[in-house]
Order: C-alpha cells, then sequence, then structure tokens
C-alpha cells in the first residue's frame, strides 16, 4: 500500500482536485491514522481559499478526523497500530510558548492544525503527531465521530466551562452545524435549553434536539424573549456574525456570559452600562485540545449526542464541500473513504 | 441636637444648596450615623440632574460616607452606638430577587443606594439599613475612608476578582479618582503595575503610586506596548469612554480580561476573532456590597493604601462638586463636617 | 379553621405524640404553609432525642415539607397565597453574620432550621420565613417534592459544585435516602456514575436509577476498582461513617475530590502524602438555600429525577419515623395530610 | 573543561562523596546548566537514604539549582547559552499521561526530579530537559534563587492558589525553611498573615518576615487563638507532622481550606462534622512546573521576598546535608559552585 487517494488543493483559491499521493510515514512522535470519515468544515476554506499565514501548497485539507491507527512512529508510548482515533482542529502543540507551560494548551501560540499546518483529512491516510490524538469510544461510528471533533468539542467544551449551572437557562444563537450539536449538548448537560435561531422551520427540529424553547430571532425580539425566562446564564454563540450577536446581551441574566464560538472579524458592540449593571460577560472560546476532544467523544457516547451528517465517498468531496459552502448541509458533510458507498 | 445642617437639591438640575434639617431618626433596622466625612463623587451628579429613575426631591446626595454611629433603630443586632463605620454606594439589598438569594447582593435588582433612594452623606447625620454599613478600622481617618467606600471599593473588589495571579501584568486603564487607587491596589496585590493614561505628566505620580510601567496613551500604541510586556493578564478600565477602551483589548494577553469599571452608554468594539483567538474576555463589574467595603476598608488599613483628597467643609459642597465636575480635584473631593476647618 | 393536627415531641427523648394545636398565624416576614407532605429524615432524630443546642418543647419536628401558602404576613413580598413551595433544612438566615454578608447564606452562623428553631412539617400547616421557601414546580406532586428538599438538594449542590466535569467519573459513596437521589443527579448531569454500596442486591436498582458502574464494597476494594476507571474526579459521600469514607481516598483520580454530606463525628483518615502526591481534596458541603432547593426542584422537574418513597398519613407518623430510625425505609418515608389515604 | 566536580552517593544509605566525574552532554531536547548554586532540601534525604522508587545509583542529588546555560542540545528552542536559570523539583513532566493533557503538568504520573530521575545540582554542571527550566529575573543572585526553587515555589503557588483572597487571615504552620518563606509571600500577597511555630522564639523574626499575629503552638490554643482573629480563610501546613495538623482544622474560618504541603504518611484525622459544619476543606498541593518556578523569581524580584540562606562550597556539602537534616540551617541551605569562598 505505498500509494492513497488524497483531495488536495494546488494553490491558494484552486480547487480541491483529487489525486494520487505516497502514503506518508510517520516520524519521530508521529502516528499515522488509516481515514474513516473526515468531516467538511467551513474553516477548510481557510486551505482552499488560501487564507492562513504560511499556509503552504499543495495542501490536503480536513481536520474532522476519524480513523484506525496503522504505523506508529519512533518514541510513541501510549498509541499503538489498530487503535481507534481521531484528530481535530488541535493538531499538536508547542509546549514551550507561555500559554503551553501553563497547561493552556488549546491557547498554543504555536498551534499546528490538521490541513492547513500539514495534511489533513481529506485522504486514505494521514500522519498525526501523538499529542492530536483523541482515543474514540466502540460506540461511536466514525462518521458520527468525524465532526464532533471540531463542531462537536466546540460547542461541547465552551458550554461546559460556561459557569452556566445545571438548571440553568442557557440558550444557543444559530442552529446549524455547530448549534445543533450545541442544542444536545445543552439538554444533556441539564441546563434549560432555549434554541435560538431565524425562521420558524427550525423549531421542531430543535425540540427534537433537546431545546425547551425556541425563539424565532426573525419575528420575536430575543432579549425580551429571553428576560421572561429570568434571563440566559449564558449564550453560546455559534453564528459567524458578530451583529447577531450583539442584541443578544441584553437578554444575559446577572452574571450571564455570551460565549463567542462563531468567528467573525467585525464587531460586538457592547456597552459598559449593559456589562456593569449585572456584572455581565462576554467570553472568547476556542475548541479544546485533544483531550477535550476525547472527552467530547466519551460524552456523545456516554449520552447519546449524534451529529446530523450528510455523507459521501472521498471522490466527491469537491461537491461535500461546496454545498456545505452554500450552507446546505444538514448539518454536517461528512467524506467516507470506503469504496463502496 | 434636633437640627442639622445638610446640603440638598430642591428638584432635578437644580442647583446644591445649604440647608437646615430635622434630624433623622433610624427606625427598624436603621442606624444613624453622624457623618464626618464625605467624598464627592461623580456619581452625584445623577442626583443633581436627576438621572435616576424614581429619583424625589428634595435629596440629600452622597454616598462616600465615613462616621460614627449616634443612633439604633429596633432590631439592629451588631452594631452600635459609637462604632465607627462607612456607607457606600451599596445602601442596602432587597434579600427577595434572585441574585440576593443567590448570595450576589452587590447585584440586587432592588438596590437602594445613598444619595439617590434616600438622603446620603452631604450632611451632618444620615441614616442608614444595617445591612449597608462597613466597619472601619481604627488606622483609618474619616476623610481617607470616605472615597475608599465608592472608588476604593470599586477598584479594589474588582482587581481582587479579576483571575489574574500575583506577579502578573496588569494595567490600570485612567488615572483619577478611581485609577489613582486602582493602581496602589494593583501594588499592594503583588501584581507587575501598569498605568496607562494621556499624558506623560502622570508618569511620575503613577510611579510613586507604584506602577512597575506607565504607558502614554497619547503618544504609544496602547496594545503594542502591553504586548512587549507579554500582554496584560487584566486590564482595570477605569475611564468612563468606551471608545477608549477598545483599542486596549489587543494587548490582553491569553486569557486576558478587560474589567470594566467606568461608565458609559456608548459601545466597546471587540471582534469575535479577538476574542477567541486568545480566550480573550470582556468583563463588567459593579461595586461591592457592604463587606466589600469592609475588606476594602480593612485591606487599606493593613497595606497602606489611601487616596489622594482634597478636603473642604460641608458649606462649601456646591464648590467641591463644581471642582469634581471640572475633573480638577486631585483625585477626590471630600467634604467634612466639623466646624472648623 | 382554628385547630389543626400536629405531631410533636413533648421533651427530650419523649414520643412523637399526634396533638391538637392552635392553627399558627404569620407574623411579619412570615407565611403560613399547608403542608401537603413532609418527609421523614434522619435528622429529626435531633428534635425526638433534644440533642440541638437550645431546643425548646413542645417541638413538632420536620424539614421536607411541601404545600401550599394560606396566609401571608405583613412585609411579605413575592409569595402569595395558593402558591406552591416547599422548604427544607435551611429555615431562615440572620442576614448579619459575616457568611451572610458575603452571600454565602448556607454557612449563615444563626441559621434557622424547621424543626428545630420552629415548629416543622409534622403538621397540617406551618409557618416559615419568607427567605426559607422555594417555589415548586407544577410537574412535582408534594410527595415527590418533599425529599428533594433536604435528601435532594443535599446531593444535587453537592455535584453541581463538585468541579468534576460533565462525562468525569464521579461515585456515590452508599446507596440509600440520599444516595439512590445521588445516582439519579449524577447520570442526569452528565457524569459517568458509579454507585458504591455494601453488598450485591443494590445492584440492579443502582443500575436502574443511571449508575454505568457498581462496586460492592463489601466484596471489592473500592480504590482498586475506582483507579482501574481513571480515578473518581469526585466522591459524593452519603454514609453516616467517616470511618467507610477513609479507604475511598485512594480511589481518587488526580485533583479529585471527596465530597462529605454524610454527618459523622468521627474522623476521617488523610495523609498528605495521599493529598499532595494527586492534589486531592477532602470537602464539607452543607445541604444549601431556599434558592439551591429551588433550583433542585426545577432540575427534577426538567430531568425526570424522582425519590424513592413510601407514603403513610400524618397519624402514622410515629411509625414512619421508627421504619425510617430502622433503615427499613426505601428510601424515604413521606407524611401526607389528606385525610383519605 | 571536560571534568567536573560532582557530589553523589554511590548506593542507597552511602555517604555524601566529592568526585570527579566527566562533564555531561546535553542531547536533544536538554540544555546543560552550569551550576552557580544549590539549595539542599530535606528531599535530598530520598536520595540519600534511597527510598524513591526506581532509584538508580551514582546519583548526585540536588533540585534547588540555580545557574547558567552553557551548552544546548538539538531541538531546544527559546534558550539559549548565557542564560540564567532555575530547575527545581519538577524536572521535566512526560505531555502523554492525562493529567499532562490536561495541561495540570505539576500532576504529571511519570514527573522526572532532578537528582533523583537524573543527576541533580551538587556539581559544577547539570544537564536538564527544556521544560524544566524557569527563566531567573537579574536582580536575584543565584544562592537567593536556589531556595525559591523548591521551598520558595511550594509556598508561593499553594498561597495564590489558596482561594484566600486579599485581606483574609491566611496562616502558615510552621516557620523554617518553607514557612520562613511562606510568611513574606503571604504578606506581599495581601493577606492578614499569622505565623504559628513552637516556642516564642520565632516571635521577632515571624514578625519581621512579615506576620502580623504570631501563635505560639507549645503554650496557647492554636485554633481558639485563631477563632478570635475571625478563623483563617487558609493555613498553609509547612510542617511534616500530620499530627501538628490536626488541631488547626477547628481554626479554619468557613470556607476555610487546610492546604498541606508538608509530606507525612501518618493520617490528619477530620470529621465530617467539621467539614460540614462550615463548608470547611483539606487540600494537597504540589510543588510547581517550571513556569510556577518562574513565577516565583519573578514575584520575588517584584517584591522583595528573599531566602534567608547559609552558604557552604560544594566541597563541604555533606556537612551541609547533615547541617540540615539536623533541622540547624536558618533557614536554607545552599552549595556554592565558585571555589574561592
Amino acid at each position: 500500500m505505498g500509494k492513497m487517494r488524497a483531495v488536495q488543493v494546488a494553490q491558494a483559491g484552486g480547487a480541491l482536485e483529487l489525486v494520487e499521493r505516497e502514503m506518508p510515514e510517520p516520524t519521530q512522535g508521529e502516528v499515522r491514522v488509516r481515514v474513516e470519515a473526515c468531516g467538511v468544515c467551513h474553516s477548510d476554506s481557510l486551505t482552499v481559499e488560501g487564507q492562513w499565514p504560511g499556509l503552504s501548497f499543495p495542501r490536503i485539507p480536513g481536520h474532522e478526523i476519524a480513523g484506525i491507527i496503522d504505523a506508529v512512529g519512533t518514541g510513541v508510548v501510549g498509541w499503538s497500530a489498530g487503535q481507534r482515533v481521531g484528530v481535530g482542529w488541535f493538531g499538536g502543540h508547542c509546549g514551550r510558548c507561555e500559554p503551553c507551560r501553563r497547561g493552556w494548551l488549546i491557547d498554543c501560540r504555536n498551534l499546528r492544525i490538521p490541513g492547513i499546518s500539514y495534511d489533513g483529512g481529506y485522504a486514505d491516510a494521514m500522519v498525526a503527531p501523538a499529542d492530536a490524538l483523541a482515543a474514540m469510544p466502540d460506540q461511536l461510528s466514525a462518521v458520527d465521530a468525524a465532526p464532533l471533533l471540531c463542531a462537536g468539542v466546540t460547542t461541547f467544551n465552551a458550554l461546559r466551562h460556561s459557569g452556566a449551572m445545571p438548571g440553568d437557562v442557557v440558550a444557543v444563537l444559530g442552529i446549524g452545524g455547530l448549534g445543533h450539536l450545541g442544542v444536545q449538548f445543552a439538554n444533556k448537560l441539564g441546563f434549560c435549553t432555549v434554541a435560538i435561531a431565524r425562521g420558524s422551520d427550525k423549531e421542531a427540529l430543535s425540540r427534537n434536539l433537546g431545546a425547551h424553547h425556541f425563539i424565532d430571532s426573525a419575528t420575536e425580539d430575543v432579549a425580551a424573549r429571553l428576560n421572561r425566562l429570568g434571563g440566559a446564564r449564558a449564550v453560546l454563540a455559534t453564528v459567524t456574525s458578530a451583529k447577531a450577536m450583539t442584541p443578544v446581551i441584553e437578554g444575559l441574566a446577572v452574571r450571564g456570559r455570551l460565549i463567542v464560538v462563531g468567528v467573525d472579524a467585525e464587531p460586538i458592540e457592547v456597552s459598559p452600562l449593559q456589562l456593569i449593571g449585572a456584572s455581565r460577560s462576554v467570553v472568547g472560546h476556542a475548541a479544546g485540545a485533544s483531550i477535550d476532544s476525547q472527552d467530547t467523544l466519551g460524552f456523545s457516547a456516554l449520552s447519546g449526542v449524534r451529529p446530523m451528517i450528510e455523507t459521501m465517498p472521498l471522490s466527491r468531496a469537491p461537491e461535500a464541500y461546496a454545498r456545505m459552502m452554500r450552507a446546505e448541509a444538514r448539518f454536517r458533510m461528512v467524506l467516507t473513504m470506503a469504496e463502496q458507498h
């Protein structure tokens, strides 16, 4: 097995193209993962469009990787061939920057990211440093695990560190790739869960996922509605629009937090009066380190949280990517590597 | 002693005027405080200009009150005549709203405020509910204690709850009535203390107060300078301009917090990217309950923190107030009630 | 309705006796609760046996009270006749001791307790201060709510403040009145839940309640078994034997906590080596304030947690009490006040 | 410079002997430190007496190492020859155990320790992995820095994570090698500092070091005295006797913590009643990772904390060790490597 299939980008702004590549070999501290499934994430566009500083080409995207270790480099302890693992956005930490030394691994100033810093999971195999690995429980299929490694860990980790207590009102803003997992996690973490989305068509789905309340932001005053519920102790903002986050702040309870995981370069607007008058805060949350991914997989297996996915074989990666970019996926596209599909 | 002097406001937007009033009597759960000193705070303008909802007139302003209990109402336990006490912004909590029931007294939804909800300290005496009292240590004079009951507790309490650890870089934005205390507290709490102010004329003062570093925001790029120091784990924003807070966010270290105590209704602008990329947050902090004031007085006595003040006798309250409003005070105006002055 | 039935204790060590008493009237800040159900707790023996300092007689025991407000004293805001409420161990706080002033209401140094400080719930009605009230959701019956007001809040509150994260291994030591609720809460809070009890007869029950693992402490090495699961991040010790708690400490994971809610005057033994080598701790947890009870009721309604109870009419209180004291109840005895039964 | 002096132990229970050894060379990820000073710690007896599992001989003790990098192995980023550094008890983490993956570096299950896992600082030079290094500020001399790398970081790190707030009553139990630093740190962290020691001869010293109160445990009831001060929010137990820790528990305030850093295999005794009645806890604290040592050095430079030391040249290491073991040092013995002395 000296060759493998991969879907790569040849240059910034180039197309995704299916190619044959040499099977990569793990070096010191690395393992090779035979990929079973790889999620398609909006952040893959960073690779496709060449927007990450220092990105080199050709590059294979993909950072929601579920598979099986099939080769282990020197110096790797605790991981062995045949073991089911996942690799997410956290693709390795430097260990020497100040956040790493403090143990804040996800805040590593030299974080490596699969599909950006090195080749990712749109391929039959990929090589990852051992510190990027998350053990995967038997109860989870590879296709279900894949989206949990980025969309899942981001929402689960943000919610468990939100400071909200079980029983508190917690809202999830945006019911899409992240939000549909966020609602499930919020429910399973014991929160009184509120889903907020544009348009009433997502209400039934949200309630099925575990939302106790639904707010249609197209027709309702979100803050007023949250306040009628007592105010939200936390709002998990999964939308990628700062403008959509701003109006939610007035719906935060005393000591409530707006927890921002949806990326936008535009500003949220929040006044000192809004913050001081009720001891509120606006907090950024990065995804999670490999142990957080492992926790996410474990918790999902334990509690029954599963992503809603559409699968396509690796060869249809360009189509899967396009569908995701058009926001048509319900809710995560997952590539599968097995030939029959 | 059936009469007393007071400086009151007769109507919204009216002038401060010295009048003779009946000495007030404490009822159930209240004490009467013979005022020795009362600080003049910018928030007193809420009373003078009639900007607080439900404010009734005539009203005596003043919520930085240092004095001696001289009469005790029924049902008061643990406080007695002759005891030195302070009363600050926290003038009593309702005990029944959700924050009160959770023990978050400063977030009481029905907070009472001396000088707004009832007559304050621009007078020879005032009456306060027992839960508004802070015991005052012998080592502190009344004039020194007064500003600690609002400007002091606000900065001390915000800093001790900032999450920053001793030795961390902590900056104080704005060196005025609050900031000149903030710098002293930051130093005594063991932080590597940075003072940020407009204009180099405040550098020597800041260093005398305990700042290890000074940044002139008029001529320097504040964020760049903070980043050269490793980034700030916390910035205490005492200025009353959201616009001045926004640029500091880029100078926050990983997991750094902008802690907002300066009031403004205009928005701070902060992008999801800024927040997520370094797990930063923007946090509002209210002043403190009476026990926080008591802690502030105790810590100040222990550590030698003292406000810089200018004193005037009660009869010159209008002049003191005007001077404060023109931002000419260095740094807090304090009214004294003793006749000789 | 000037008279009511009550079961009282006439003197320390006396019997429980059914008597007719004047219906009590609420005074300032109090409400009268028409009792629908009252749990029988082991702590009621403090009243029966006269072991609490300052206890006066005759006294009506009972601090797991579920009922309906039917009279409201002066000065009570936010509570009205007809409202369903619960009253638990927390029967009112003084508001003036240091813990109260810091907002740590449950640590009040002058805590009042129904059935000890004043007459409790073994009666058709009782009077409680308004700050002792917890609002009760419609979804909970009175008999189900009653044990949640002491056994429930104790375990729920300890678990949600345990520092353990969803997905972590959390064990409940002792499957009885408290423990059978603790297991349910641990499951619903998302923990990988371990039940520990003497004898294999509790295994099936524990698993039905939500335990993912069961350890029979009569035949297994508890610590070794916990360590095979990775170690417990928290053990909730509901047993009333310090001797039974000591051996569990070695089964705590790194940063694991033994959380003690079961009362014993004998010592737990824990060495500095055990503590330092894995940053472990041993922590005491008091039940909870009225808002914590309210949260417990709300969470139970939301998540489906319910106590296992045996009910008896008020007139059979002596029998219910005796059954509880012989540890025969499965798992909480609840008195009901309706005549037909 | 192919040879160096070292003081080694040839076998378990053997004597410390001065020998000539080959100068060690750093391999991948390591640096060589030219030792300027090395503290003599009671834990060095683990090496001398051969009490650590897996210890191999001959072995050079010493884990309070201050010096200058003079050779850098391959793959080391961020450290260079000529840089002043310290190495303490934390001699490197594995990066792959669960605590490491969570970022709890000090709790590494495969922690390496200088002088135990590899040769330590009783020598002209030693080799350490880069992750064990702490940068040393210019303001600190090598002899002052050395004891801060174990005795210092242990006390500073425990105190800053104690949960006590500035102004709170914090006691240091035991005024010796750790305690005399603990008192200084407690004072500089803003605590109302209490020193507890056997015998009144340590009172003057304790007050000079910054204690606001002194309790002679030989003649006073420690708990009663602490309670007269309001109770201790934290007691840092530096003594190596569990028996001496037990009686302090009753002197903890509500929510007070006994923080254990002194090692003993015998048990502390603490009852559920003592814990629950005031929400107290007993907590173990390990020393600190290299960044914690770096913080300790930085804070000491900033605040003026310095150890009290007695220095001896390396050749007198056996005498220094014996003096330390007889508890005669005031308070830390430090070996210096410069020949003239």
